[in-house]
């Protein structure tokens, strides 16, 4: 068993300690609003800290998932303060491939393993243990690291070099912009065209037009219902990070930055905090 | 087993009408290249007729899929003009829904069944016999096609009245559409960036990216390998008639539209008789 910090316990860090701590691993944790920590540590009979530093201090493994960039280079330079080395930090927060490769570097010059390693699968991953990881780094660091994150991951992948998990998590999410748009124009034309939804999702769920969005979502998409699952301002956040990186390396991604304002019509509709498949909202906006 | 009549019998309807056979019925074809009704009627061993209406007469079922709203006119025009009372005419061809409410009036008006019945499942699934048959029409009428659409059919459903498997089959149009664009925006930015593709999509194709697409399509796509599969000039046939219906009842499809000029640029590329995978061909073409 390994002696781990877990740094942000928000809706995916917080189950994903969880399963850390359940199977049997030494878990301390930090979080900024210190109430989530003092929660968390009652319900897991853990340990928290008040400091970044003091929770990362001696462990083996150290684990991240904050918000974005900025926050994720101040956690790590406090945790890198008071590492061994020979320890890892790895990173769960979906970020730049930049910053990973930039921590990946600082690491490797005190010591430290790194890897960058953002997850799929959503908070209902997070919770079952089931979660998608696609990381970037060393195979030595990400042999290390599997174990440990196998209480909460159903798969794992070493993409390639630091940075690679962040590009693969872009490609996620270029693919879900795609089919989710697609399937809300095709939802909305059911509608508009009287068709009995139902019926047309169950002769072409079965086809080329086949996605998890579609047997995920549809249903509640019909329903217009959207007060759960990847919220439209996380994904404008990541979708962000794709389109800056596309300007990088020359990526030509006319749909995915068309989605992307789409998404920002959402936010504008009151739907930041709405599921991703909400896209369906603005078309069905009343016309005038 | 039924008398029948194929009226069509190009990639699609050659191999549906070799089922049928196989499956027992008697069948008559009829194709506007004699060349090719006779190479089917030598295979099979069935007899072929030099016009639609001998081909139709006496046939307790007819069976149509051909080019285009206007061809499926005329063919309607002939063979139920020689058709008997009580018979059923079954059109699997992707047209528009205002053709197939109009010959299932005319149908009607005459005493005979008529089902719009587009497929899904390509070249492939015909020749396997698994296609996924749409349906609008009567359900008695559907309840007497069933049986025999079996022969080339795993999934058969009746969405509603005339012309509703017309406009399921868009719906299924304008989902693909979302869901190729997406993936080959994904691929494309994958490449790139220099990730092993196949590493990208073990560990993404598991969760909510996936998709028939990505599971049958990635690698070839990857390859730029797009000789084979449902044509480019195919797909934006189909696409005008989602175009064309979406201007009627108002469904607002931006990314259906943008999709079908990007298969524009395809086709102005060479890639007409490409498989709908190439879209990501137009965002590989060198740059200047």
């Amino acid at each position: 068993m390994a002696k781990a910090a877990f740094i942000g316990l928000g809706v995916m860090g917080g189950p994903m300690a969880g399963h850390l701590a359940r199977a049997g691993h030494d878990v301390a944790v930090y979080n900024r609003t210190e109430e989530k920590a003092r929660n968390w540590a009652q319900k897991h009979k853990g340990r928290t800290y008040s400091s970044v530093a003091t929770a990362a201090e001696g462990a083996d493994i150290v684990f991240s998932c904050v918000g974005n960039d900025r926050d994720l280079r101040e956690v790590f330079d406090a945790a890198s303060s008071t590492m061994r080395k020979g320890s890892i930090f790895v990173d769960h927060t979906t970020a730049s491939a930049e910053i990973a490769r930039e921590l990946a570097a600082k690491a490797e010059a005190r010591g430290l393993g790194f890897l960058d390693a953002p997850v799929s699968g959503g908070q209902a991953g997070a919770e079952a243990g089931k979660l998608t990881v696609m990381a970037g780094g060393e195979p030595s660091w990400f042999a290390e690291a599997q174990p440990v994150m196998a209480a909460y991951a159903a798969n794992m992948t070493l993409i390639g070099p630091a940075g690679s998990g962040q590009l693969a998590k872009m490609v996620n999410q270029i693919c879900i912009a795609g089919v989710v748009q697609g399937l809300a124009e095709g939802l909305h034309f059911a509608k508009r065209a009287d068709l009995d939804v139902e019926k047309v999702i169950a002769a072409i769920s079965k086809g080329a037009a086949r996605s998890w969005q579609m047997e995920n979502r549809w249903k509640t998409m019909n329903e217009g219902r959207f007060d759960f699952g990847f919220a439209v301002d996380w994904m404008r956040k990541d979708l962000g990070l794709v389109l800056e990186e596309a300007e990088r390396n020359g990526a030509k991604l006319d749909l995915t930055e068309l989605v992307d304002s789409y998404y920002a019509d959402v936010q504008n509709m009151g739907g930041k905090r709405w599921d991703t498949s909400s896209l369906i909202a603005r078309l069905e906006k009343p016309r005038r």
